[in-house]
């Protein structure tokens, strides 16, 4: 494994945690033998990156977790501290970037800290885990060669129905496939927006819940869904990936 | 585990698979508690199928591998075969779909028996696992809210820098991240386009090799790489994935 390759300095491990659940099983045991050598992170909240931890078994491998190191960041954090953080790797300790959930430097402030590393020279190792984004676009069942994720859409109805109709048309011609995501408490206005403002003949898919007990994950027809709509489950703060294709 | 929900009718597992590697702890252990369910599979390569699942330590689970059902798919297998294949699923057996290397469905012929699945009322469930892309794209540093997945670029010289062109200039007018993948043993010709077609102030990362001991990703700007690349290692066919963002 390349965290043992020889080296005076520390590198970044990007360590992928939990999808909101509680099942370990999904983590693999690499995460655990690397954080081992791992006495500083970079975490977006303290309080849940040490539960994290503990989750997934840091006490077993007799680390201390008061005696681990957490740097705190967000949007706003200046990018100059970043550098700062990262000065632990050129002294020779191991750093490891969490996110809130699934893969860091993904759809989080983390991909600052990597460039930093990068331009630093601070080795950056991207570790596996879950991402909801893979696992949505995996079980859909559309086109996988080409896609591309839109992060959050527009907030305001009127651009937000737009831009709806603007990617699927765009998948619709070029069979690229489309993914994006809401806030959780959105879901039920943008699944009302999806189901009247797209073409029947679009197909979505809406993965709800992913690597969870009470994960939804279907591909209709906007036509099908229509149909369905009466039986579906609630989906109200339930964190949900949306994908769009032909 | 979602695997554990009540019913008659079997699933259908997307399982993830290493990058080429060795090393089976990368892998989470959901991944052999699912194969305990499972004595039907759909895959790419029977061969590579059954070695992957004797490392993943399938016979630690009391299975014999001779008594496994292997169908094997290509890019050519009429979906009606696929939907063969799925009866199973109805008939209470669970599936496992497993790609020649990481998540199935995403660049291979699995997306279509996924459709299939959804067609005939087969939960769908996706595995957490090895993304060459996903672990790209985090240890890029680019911007991982907004990103294009380009699959393999066109083969034809003038069209490959065209489009890459076309699309350096599009992450740089809106800031979108571009992933694209070639044929290992067509990575020399490619790096030498890129690095003397696209602008200097572009940036790439190279991932090639990952989750593999000899893994070598960096980012640099173009104007930064042709200054390195008398030191680059050769990546003649290594399986390798390329990051263009600003």
């Amino acid at each position: 494994m390349n965290h043992n390759t020889p080296s005076n300095k520390g590198k970044l491990y990007l360590i992928p945690t939990l999808l909101g659940g509680t099942d370990t099983s999904i983590l693999p045991p690499q995460l655990l033998q690397v954080a081992e050598d791992i006495d500083v992170y970079i975490v977006e909240n303290v309080r849940s990156a040490r539960r994290f931890l503990v989750k997934l078994g840091i006490k077993k491998i007799g680390k201390v977790i008061d005696e681990l190191t957490f740097h705190q960041m967000d949007k706003h954090t200046d990018p100059q501290k970043f550098r700062k953080f990262l000065q632990a790797a050129l002294d020779g300790q191991h750093i490891g970037l969490l996110s809130e959930a699934g893969c860091p430097a993904i759809a989080d402030p983390g991909a600052t800290v990597v460039r930093a590393a990068h331009e630093k020279g601070v080795e950056v190792i991207p570790l596996v885990g879950p991402s909801s984004l893979m696992m949505a676009l995996m079980a859909s069942g559309m086109n996988g060669q080409q896609f591309t994720f839109h992060g959050y859409l527009p907030i305001q109805k009127g651009e937000r129905i737009k831009y709806l109709q603007r990617i699927a048309a765009h998948a619709s011609k070029t069979g690229e496939t489309q993914l994006f995501i809401e806030a959780p408490y959105r879901n039920r206005p943008l699944i009302d927006d999806l189901f009247q403002h797209l073409r029947p003949e679009t197909r979505l898919c809406i993965a709800a819940d992913i690597s969870l007990p009470s994960q939804y994950i279907h591909t209709y027809t906007i036509a099908e869904w229509r149909k369905k709509k009466r039986n579906m489950p609630d989906l109200h703060k339930r964190p949900a990936v949306y994908v769009v294709g032909r």
